[in-house]
């Protein structure tokens, strides 16, 4: 699988991980398991057994370990097995299962799939307003089955509003606005204008803007790698300044569950000080748009997949729209990051001897026998 | 995929295709949409917008222009992209979806997937009594789960009737009887015939012969390449001359889905003279074959094909009967046929500029029809 | 497909296998049909027929032969094709299906895939407590989604008992108790005990203990290639002599439907002379064990399966522990098996030219043309 691996990625929402069960993802093509240990951090292990290839998902959490459903080996959050219940209950050099650097920000869980020793908490990009320290927030998820790329071009690029959403998110005015896009370092973004328009009621009333209303609407989209997004919304009275105006800001989150699938992460937050209002106002969001995603962006990015099959996008030989620019530059990016990450490995696998930990097998198995 | 290229292939029955809505259907391995323009033409494009590779079957048709549900391009019976509804609207070069030859005949939409050039109505064989013009039809399609070819030994080797459709179609007289075949050039006919037989009530029914009457039956098949097949069922009072008798004409046609499932599309024609007869009588024929023939013969192919799996039909190395060859003739032609096809594409590759492959389908479907 | 082909393995029970109607199961990987002829003998044959590769197990019993469902032929218990409906009844040289040499003992049918030369009744390890002239016996069939070297890890190691069946089968004295290992050639036996125990009230049940009586018990497993094992379960009053106790004992025969599937046969067997309560007991441990084996073991098999993936076993580098001693070794000495049979067939193949029937398929289309 081609994905970078030297990145932080979410694993899932803070509440699903919880000390009373264990909770199974796929990420990256791999099995994951995730729990809290007794200090309540949360735990990323690779949900199999080094014994029998079990899933520890399936098994209990005892004292901050994750015991095996099978034969009850247990786990520490550092991945070394601590308890055999059988026979002297020695613990086997080796029964050792891998563990994944995690860390916990704005409400979700982030995994880091790399090398641990790059795993740098301050390389995550910043979502404040879903810091939930400070902002009442509201998350949905969806699975998509589609490559996570199919996903950032189609969040990259909100001119498909208009088509894809006619109902509930697009307009007219949206094509005629203007677009911008640009990039500092990895971070991409694309600023999107729409005048002078009606906006549909579900977006009108987000907003609190009575129907009929003329507004001008913006949409900035950020986007950093692997597919961290945020995308502000702001509505103002058609030809008033900006600053008069209110936004919405979301996170979305693209993890890859294999090469054809994505776990889809959302998020709204505004401040605590708001109140009931941003209550309201992030559970409307979500479960608004909710729908759409659903019924219209999940069955199109499906079809885009499946119209793609197992070739690279580039080999289709897709017509490049000025409106593309954005999605194409994180394209572009991901590419290079990912060449200079194979290349790194390659140099290091040069370099020093291979020392793949071989098991002891036929040792073992003579002095068990 | 080897299928035969330059060759016509039914993709629907006309009704199927409209100014409405777009038509889908994976044909040979491709998705292929279906409408109709200003002129009712019918038009064949990839189902792949170039831009994304949306399905532009699920947009709509503008003007005679088929509409990308996803960003509003628009692509013309040419394939080419006549509208960006985007900034300034421009439509970059090289926005441009495949189209194929199409020709409307026989209640059919047939297309061409291969080289456009060598695209020639007057290569399609002739089924004159389902051309609407003249007759009264109905029609049937079934998807089948096994590679068109074992559809066609189905066709061409009806001794399988006795066995299969016992309740229906078949009677001990059938192994009793006679069987002939041979070919004009790339045309194979199989000319079976039984004496003296009590027919099932279906066939007797349709033939409006008294049960229990003693009559001679016979099954003239044609076929010709990719899996174009007429077979004409005529039955006599027993002993008595042909012309003595009655006939019911009907066309199969056969176009590979993917390497393992077919479309299977079949029409009965009668002449427009006979009324509300023919209007019963095809119906009567469509509707009552489509039992035995989904609940028969459908799970046969489809159990050969699980036989058979990723292997070769000689690879199997296949007990050949007299009753085969009709079937093998078939085969041989259709084998000859692909590999003319591919040496001249490798021919022209080498010799020039890319100038899609040839077959001599022309030549040999004149001389036979 | 590495299978082991020299051995038997059980197609079915007999029972399964009748006069009236052919008997259809996929075996190593090969799709095989049964039936008896007019000896009562039973048959196994390649399920497709040598003419067009339908399934032979969906026609009819003729005269001890099977008649193919789509043209006739029928094939008898040597599977030579006998008769031919067709034309002038002959038949074609080459028209011959693969046959099985099989066995019928201890209630099944078994079967050898490999070279006929080498199948020899005698090899078949013996089991004769399920031998159905001196036992009344039940048996039970789960069909398994994993390889079946992980349902026989499963039963050579019983240690899982406690943790995957705690309410059924476990108990905490098993991890307490002790348990040996050992070989004699290439049969594996693994024995466990279990001291002062309070059995799960299935268990107690079945073998008349009170409720809340503190017990011995152990449990005897035998494996031999490729996948027979009896297990020998034993209770007796806590302290007390194996002598003065019960024993249950039970086959458990894996036969590999595909790589990744096991159709998975037990079965339960009292002498005859105990009467209705051994028909009472062997019905009870069937049928209680059903639960456990659906709804615990199966789960987890196919979860291993599915974190094994197209990987070999070794290639996870399985942490090895003393109660794997017994599952271990069977590993190895199917790995010496295999080896051996292949480096075998390569020798002979490079011995001897290549002799396989290559039918004259040529020469036949045109004879028939």
């Amino acid at each position: 699988m081609s994905f970078l691996l030297n990145a932080w990625y979410v694993a899932t929402f803070s509440r699903e991980v919880g000390v009373d069960a264990p909770f199974a993802r796929t990420l990256l093509g791999r099995p994951v398991v995730l729990y809290r240990d007794e200090a309540q951090r949360a735990v990323a292990l690779d949900d199999r057994c080094a014994h029998r290839f079990a899933p520890l998902s399936q098994g209990r959490i005892v004292q901050g370990a994750l015991e095996c459903p099978y034969h009850g080996l247990r786990f520490n959050a550092g991945g070394q097995c601590v308890h055999n219940p059988h026979g002297d209950g020695r613990v086997p050099s080796g029964a050792q299962v891998r563990t994944y650097p995690t860390v916990e920000r704005y409400g979700a869980v982030w995994f880091w799939p790399g090398d641990p020793a790059r795993a740098d908490a301050a390389l995550l990009p910043t979502f404040p307003f879903v810091d939930p320290d400070s902002n009442i927030t509201h998350e949905g998820y969806l699975h998509t089955r589609a490559h996570y790329q199919l996903s950032a071009d189609n969040l990259l690029d909100l001119s498909h509003f208009q088509f894809l959403h006619p109902d509930t998110l697009g307009s007219e005015a949206m094509a005629r606005g203007d677009v911008q896009s640009g990039h500092l370092g990895d971070t991409v973004w694309v600023r999107r204008s729409a005048y002078d328009e009606a906006l549909q009621p579900f977006v009108a009333e987000g907003f609190g803007v009575a129907p009929g209303t003329r507004v001008d609407r913006w949409m900035d989209v950020r986007w950093t790698p692997p597919g961290l997004l945020s995308i502000v919304i702001g509505v103002t009275a058609a030809g008033m300044a900006r600053e008069s105006g209110l936004i919405a800001p979301s996170a979305h989150w693209l993890t890859p569950e294999t090469e054809r699938t994505t776990h889809y992460f959302f998020a709204f937050g505004l401040p605590k000080e708001m109140g009931d209002t941003a209550r309201q106002l992030v559970r409307y969001a979500v479960e608004g748009l909710m729908k759409p995603f659903e019924s219209e962006d999940l069955p199109m990015l499906e079809a885009q997949q499946n119209n793609l099959g197992d070739r690279d996008f580039w080999e289709m030989q897709p017509a490049l729209l000025p409106i593309d620019a954005g999605a194409i530059r994180a394209r572009r990016i991901m590419e290079r990051l990912i060449a200079a990450e194979r290349a790194d490995a390659a140099g290091s696998q040069a370099a020093s001897a291979r020392t793949i930990a071989v098991a002891p097998v036929a040792d073992t198995s003579r002095a068990v026998a």
